[in-house]
């Protein structure tokens, strides 16, 4: 079965044979990004052990890389795929002014974000893809 | 630092040195587990790695007790802590027909679902809790 995200659109940040990390063009979250397990499949436990813990380990790397580059308040992690059951987890840098702290960002939006503040994490993206591909690479 | 889930009130269906699994009373979405890290830690990159491994592992367990007990079309799988930043893990059963689908659970609701299909997946409760329980114990 082939679904929207059997072939991402977006640029990716990194590829293997097995997942791909993308950045998504969010105009109020930069540095949301999005691993995505090559093959479709639905649920992290229908994953073979091995490859679980490979997508695991590349979610962690992601998450590293966005605390050391994005410097959030909080990450947030999320593998939902109700509309697009094809595994994927959303990375998503939080701050305290982004447009639905301290919801999760599928709340109504409560602010907008300055657009200098957005701007200037807009600049660090990348840098983030860089340090994201290096983590992944060297795995 | 202290926060509520330092000490959880929901009941307990399994705690061990490092971790806690509660069952979330939340009359829409019977079978909604949380996997709460007992220490006051914010991300899970905080974690040494071998922690890290270890909570990723109750998930996967108590995700595989909601897809053999709940039998959800998707399981949802989240770690916010944007309110509460102490390490913790959402796990939510989710169905067609529940009062978000397809959004995530924290959208606004699009739909009440019917009363006695909630009664009977909150009678197969006692067996998810005697699941998660059987299976993290056996780790």
């Amino acid at each position: 079965m082939l679904c929207e995200l059997c072939e991402p659109k977006a640029p990716t940040v990194y590829r293997d044979d097995r997942l791909s990390v993308i950045l998504v063009d969010d105009a109020a979250y930069p540095g949301f990004c999005r691993v995505i397990w090559n093959d479709h499949v639905k649920e992290m436990s229908d994953l073979a052990n091995e490859d679980r813990l490979y997508i695991n380990e590349a979610v962690y790397q992601v998450e590293l890389a966005l605390v050391g580059v994005m410097k959030p308040f909080k990450v947030n992690l999320a593998s939902l795929g109700n509309m697009v059951p094809h595994l994927h987890w959303h990375l998503i840098p939080r701050y305290e002014d982004d447009a639905q702290f301290p919801s999760p960002v599928w709340a109504p939006a409560v602010r907008t974000t300055d657009k200098p503040v957005l701007a200037a994490r807009r600049a660090l993206l990348p840098q983030l893809a860089a340090d994201i591909a290096r983590r992944l690479e060297k795995k």
